[in-house]
């Protein structure tokens, strides 16, 4: 692998992504993408007791259909990567934890998943075979634990977004058909003093312009280079954000870019407000409908810039800001 | 880098640990530890508002104390990894958001130190020239967010540990004069359906076996083959679980072994109980008196076995085990 400019990654041989699986919960099934979903749950619970154990199970249930899927033995997978949005990341650890695999544990919030197939990326292309990716999310987990009871019904401000119901699973390889994460660009934490916990795309835009600008110059590639260049999750108005942001710094993406949010929704059906968000917005987005495009060759290159505010309920009631950051991956076929 | 068995790593050019630092907190600071570390606080608010903030304060001083240390420019760290206890490892972002370092959070609850030192050491083996890493927890925060408000004055059993105030912080390079990490042997996660949350270190012993005794077979090294084994923080009570549970497989660790979270406080005067715990335990014990040990060649070869407990307190309101984790390096000079 080599560096390209101060946060660039390109490997001389980019890993293989073998397959993806995801499972979604009943709004995300109702939304346009439900189609590209492996499996899509018709209640948020499961048939289980609680949110979190459901989460859990999502996980569980995720990971395995993607070693099913990709043929390989589980006990060739050598290493996995995990995170979610739960205090101390429990889906992960209690949905993972009969995988018996070498387990790294990751925060990265919304951009867990991009920084778990960064950090399987290198691991691969430094000899490592086989590796595991997971994230995920769960609207009734999330909202309770980050807002409000669900029972109270709040109303929702129009600039929030929706937290998806979902996990998605990777597992990347040494060799295979491709598609190839070709480069990686890690992004610094950037705050620009955003407090409004109901306005998440506005904190985390600044952090995806950061590292797509950054992407753009280490890499001396051009907007137009990408077929696609997809956000985690900015939702709608963070989306508007970037673009503007992009604008100001001389690069126009509008002809190719989206959001992850913003496509797995129905904004005018399924009220949503400003879109999808959550750990497992991107990881489902990618491994349900953009896998599957860049597998058909539909999508021959993509941009993967998966977005994280790095805060919790009391750093708010705190007066903080919301840090925000943005990992994003290249995959080409 | 090869594999060495399923679960290590053996490092071709074994990354050097350049510089530690260690901020830690006034109940540290009256241990037997206490002239190791960098900087001992006289009170657990540091001037802040609020025990978050505090911790925080320590995070992000004892990284740009560990850089000034260490004389290597800010902007030629090319990564950091960094983690704490706080929901959505809050003290680890706000606390590094001005570095202006490529960022990768990471949740391994009080294995976290050890997981950054071996993910870091992976880039560094490939390449990556200076990778920065840190860990941190709180007694104040911790105690009132996994159990009860402090101003309850709740009784604590014999069995619970008391978690470290302080932070520690490495930076490892590709060249220099050691000490080397010369293997990584990352855990999976082990659950022997333990539930007690008052007892850490019954949980998290079966994990630290789990990775020893795979160490010890995946390098074909035996308890000897150490100046000293020491575990993250399994505490009296885990300590003397896993000597236990060490015999019963073939191994006699006695003569190496000690634990962090046995070794920072004084049992007998300090009123810790089964002795110290959380992310910052095992990160200042390592960057205040292991490193030193190290450098001074008073100890030449040794194993760091960092645990973690992979629950939040919902998990245990309903019903969960509590699943742990190890992750341990051989650092030698």
């Amino acid at each position: 692998m080599q560096k390209l400019g101060k946060q660039t990654i390109k490997f001389d041989n980019p890993p293989t992504i073998v397959d993806c699986a995801t499972i979604v919960g009943p709004k995300e099934s109702n939304g346009p993408l439900a189609k590209y979903f492996d499996k899509c749950l018709e209640d948020e619970m499961w048939g289980e007791k609680t949110w979190e154990k459901a989460e859990s199970k999502i996980v569980k249930e995720t990971a395995n259909m993607v070693i099913s899927k990709s043929g390989i033995p589980a006990n060739k997978i050598e290493y996995c990567f995990a995170g979610d949005l739960l205090n101390q990341c429990i889906s992960s650890s209690f949905g993972l934890r009969d995988l018996n695999i070498p387990f790294f544990g990751i925060f990265g919030a919304c951009s867990t998943f991009v920084e778990g197939l960064s950090l399987a990326s290198i691991l691969v292309e430094n000899g490592i075979n086989y590796v595991l990716i997971s994230a995920s999310s769960h609207f009734c987990s999330s909202e309770k634990q980050f807002r409000f009871p669900l029972e109270l019904g709040n109303q929702r401000p129009p600039t929030s977004q929706w937290t998806v119901t979902g996990s998605g699973s990777s597992i990347i390889a040494k060799n295979g058909q491709g598609p190839f994460i070709t480069s990686i660009t890690s992004g610094k934490i950037v705050d620009m003093g955003i407090k409004d916990a109901n306005n998440m795309g506005a904190a985390m835009a600044p952090a995806a312009h950061s590292t797509l600008i950054t992407h753009f110059k280490d890499t001396g590639r051009s907007p137009n280079y990408y077929d696609a260049i997809l956000t985690g999750d900015l939702g709608h108005i963070g989306k508007d954000i970037l673009i503007d942001l992009c604008k100001n710094s001389g690069y126009n993406i509008n002809s190719v870019y989206n959001d992850c949010g913003v496509l797995i929704f129905d904004k005018e059906k399924q009220d949503t407000h400003s879109g999808g968000s959550g750990c497992g917005c991107c990881a489902s987005v990618f491994s349900g409908y953009l896998f599957k495009q860049l597998k058909e060759k539909k999508l021959k290159r993509i941009l993967l810039i998966a977005t994280g505010a790095l805060m919790n309920s009391m750093s708010s009631q705190q007066g903080e800001s919301i840090p925000g950051i943005a990992h994003a991956i290249s995959i080409e076929i």
